[in-house]
């Protein structure tokens, strides 16, 4: 029986089990913010957490940083933000919706069946285009639009006080400059040669004209981003490196394979700065979408740092003896996407042998909010089956619960992904053992109570 | 010998080693960021890794949260920090320097001695009271300020591409609010029985007209609070809990108990909401400063909240049957400051028998950022060294250094705290054993490098 998976489901289960929350939901939220609820903190510190560990401290190249979101507003001069990172725009004079030109021309077309290339149209083709096709605004239906202009996508902010313009800052689009910026630092006080990559997890912030599909798209958005800095004409090497590590990272944590794919950028779709992009898509259930872009930035970043801030962030090869400007790598994945997807690929429903179906969240243990619950067959029972807990908390997330018939809360584990129950009954009391019931499986086996520790030890470990 | 510890050295070794950088360096920075190094983000993410351990994970009372930066300006009405959340500001006619009124007054009594409460007085009492006691500029000398005002402390930023006053929201302030409108969601998903907590980890923003003290007071900073919510009557018993409990993780983790001290804050200092509170201070190489907050917030978030957003926020006791709304007791500390207080109490210079003098930080070794340093006596004998260490980097955050004499790099590991170095010499190819030092006794033993493992196994664990 296959499973529909839809968004409906998801969302309402993130909801109901504390995965992710409306942001600001008792005051009507505010648009297409999400708050993580304690299931949801702890899948996503996973992930974060594993990503750390295989890109970071297991990868004998690379190092982490961690870097403010309030930069110098020069940084974005260098980088191209202030001049180029924008959408364009329309407004339906209507009804006042506002709406991304190219994505309102890219529905249209798809509705009418007809393939073609938006990206690279000027603002006046835009414009012309939408007259011309008659194009209505999908929100009410009229045909007013005022003509399509740039809008930057950075979230502006005051700093010191009074909003002179002087003081006007940015909040950062992405992570990355902050890894530029830091390149030489780094290089310094790390004494690294080259090749070596910098890594850092933070909060990014876009002010995008039409997010959506839950988390997928948010103004605020969490990424994790690696800078692998190398010799030129070594980078399409690494570039390819990078792409099946990053591709084989995902598959190491159950992602399905046949929900996978690897888009390469064509010619006009890569950024001006990009020599070769290769987006990591996944199959939502809304549709294919961008996990992680994998860019050959080539050295078009520390150059424009160079140029910007007059400092020399040129590498001194000490084997050569030469002297270079080093090639670029970015893989970017977005966190709250790739928890998304997490999400989405663990969901599933079973049908039991006596008919029942059950919900259950197939996550890699490793990715498992929840790694072991605790349960007293009964109340009675509470006093020793919490002192497990107790026990057991002081190295894996756990559970306890005591409401409720047992078959109803391991259900309740199902349905958050918990890997194992840790069974409490009466005979336990006599025997000093319990019973350890396995999510997929729903197999049970009984162990003594002081064996657990090491049971669980190498369960919860990426391989 | 005692160390002379200053921030002048603080702040030179966390630039040359990667604990801390100037934000936006290249362009000659942004007022008071800061960028964290390889090393930094590793400590930091030691401390919040430690907190959310002890604070959430292990404790049966608290789960975690992860709520947006982003949220509906209605919040901060409710919270009053649309209201009250601002700084007395004054600016220098003369050289257009800014000051906080109430700190200008404060130093300048301190110079002349007088010991006066200034917390409380009204802004036309603190413009009287500079213009009365011929107070100048610290910056200029000349006396001639603008009449104190108050200026909201949050960032403003806009929404939704256009700057419409419609769009407008903050950046938050605190983490709190993010907990408090959560409240409901958090308690129903996870079925929780009063009392429990609720913590998270996460950025706040506050535009502080004098930032810093390094990274002391800065305005993008980062928080981990706990909000505790309990039966009204328990409040007290509970805030003296967390105060103990707070204190406790702080030595725990080797923080020196005599640069420790707990400060009750008195009437006239408590906020409006505030019904106790008491700051753990720690004594910074420039003074005693503010590490810890506890506060009891009593019901005043959540009956503010109730009155704003219109949703029933108050509890049902299922053994009571009562219906309240709970108290809250909120431990808040800076994630920058607990930090800067770890390097600055690590910080050591040792006179050593020859002597030399070694630069150490005596990190606990569960706050290290790296935990091992594998060092091969001679560049030969890499090979072996290096298959060590990348057994190593799959349980721990290591560091393989070749470079110089073993004596200089084992000055660079004092350096930067890491608790043990593994040195691989001729003999260790016959012998299969190889060198541990400890850091802090510089003691030697020699250990098979099969039982490196488990060697290892205990050494990094907060117990």
């Amino acid at each position: 029986m296959a499973v529909e998976k839809t968004m409906e489901k998801i969302v309402a289960l993130s909801k109901n089990r504390g995965f992710i929350f409306q942001g600001s939901e008792i005051y009507d939220g505010l648009a297409n913010t999400w708050d993580y609820g304690p299931l949801g903190v702890e899948l996503k510190n996973n992930v974060k957490r594993l990503w750390w560990k295989k890109f970071i401290q297991e990868n004998p190249y690379n190092v982490g940083l961690d870097t403010a979101i309030l930069m110098n507003p020069r940084v974005w001069v260098a980088s191209g933000h202030v001049e180029k990172f924008s959408d364009p725009k329309t407004d339906c004079r209507h009804c006042k919706a506002r709406h991304r030109a190219d994505k309102l021309i890219e529905e249209w077309n798809r509705a009418h069946s007809i393939d073609m290339k938006v990206d690279g149209m000027s603002n006046e083709e835009l414009t012309r285009y939408i007259e011309e096709h008659d194009i209505r605004c999908p929100n009410c239906g009229k045909k007013d639009f005022t003509p399509v202009k740039n809008f930057n996508l950075m979230f502006k902010t005051y700093m010191g006080v009074t909003e002179d313009s002087k003081d006007e800052i940015y909040l950062r689009p992405e992570t990355a400059q902050g890894i530029f910026v830091n390149f030489k630092n780094v290089q310094r006080a790390t004494r690294r040669k080259l090749p070596f990559g910098i890594g850092q997890i933070g909060k990014s912030f876009r002010n995008e004209v039409t997010p959506g599909n839950f988390t997928f798209r948010t103004r605020e958005f969490e990424q994790m981003e690696l800078e692998f800095f190398c010799e030129p004409g070594k980078d399409m090497e690494w570039f390819e490196y990078w792409k099946e590590f990053c591709r084989n990272w995902l598959l190491s944590l159950n992602l399905r394979e046949e929900n996978i794919r690897m888009r390469d950028h064509s010619k006009e779709e890569l950024s001006h700065y990009s020599k070769a992009t290769t987006d990591i898509e996944y199959k939502f259930p809304f549709g294919w979408g961008e996990l992680w872009g994998i860019a050959n930035r080539t050295d078009y970043d520390l150059k424009q740092h160079m140029e910007h801030s007059k400092e020399d962030l040129s590498y001194f090869d000490p084997t050569t003896n030469e002297k270079y400007v080093p090639y670029c790598i970015e893989p970017s994945v977005g966190v709250d996407r790739v928890v998304l997807a997490f999400l989405c690929d663990a969901y599933d429903e079973e049908e039991l042998e006596d008919g029942d179906v059950r919900t259950v969240l197939r996550f890699h243990p490793a990715l498992a909010p929840v790694k072991i619950a605790v349960l007293p067959l009964s109340k009675k029972l509470g006093e020793y089956a919490f002192e497990i807990y107790k026990e057991l908390i002081k190295y894996y997330n756990c559970e306890y619960d005591d409401t409720g018939s047992i078959g109803k809360r391991y259900r309740r584990q199902d349905e958050i992904g918990t890997p194992y129950c840790v069974t409490f009954d009466f005979d336990s009391v006599e025997d000093k053992q319990v019973t350890i019931r396995e999510r997929d499986s729903m197999k049970q086996v009984r162990i003594p109570v002081a064996e657990l520790k090491d049971y669980f030890s190498d369960k919860f470990d990426l391989t």
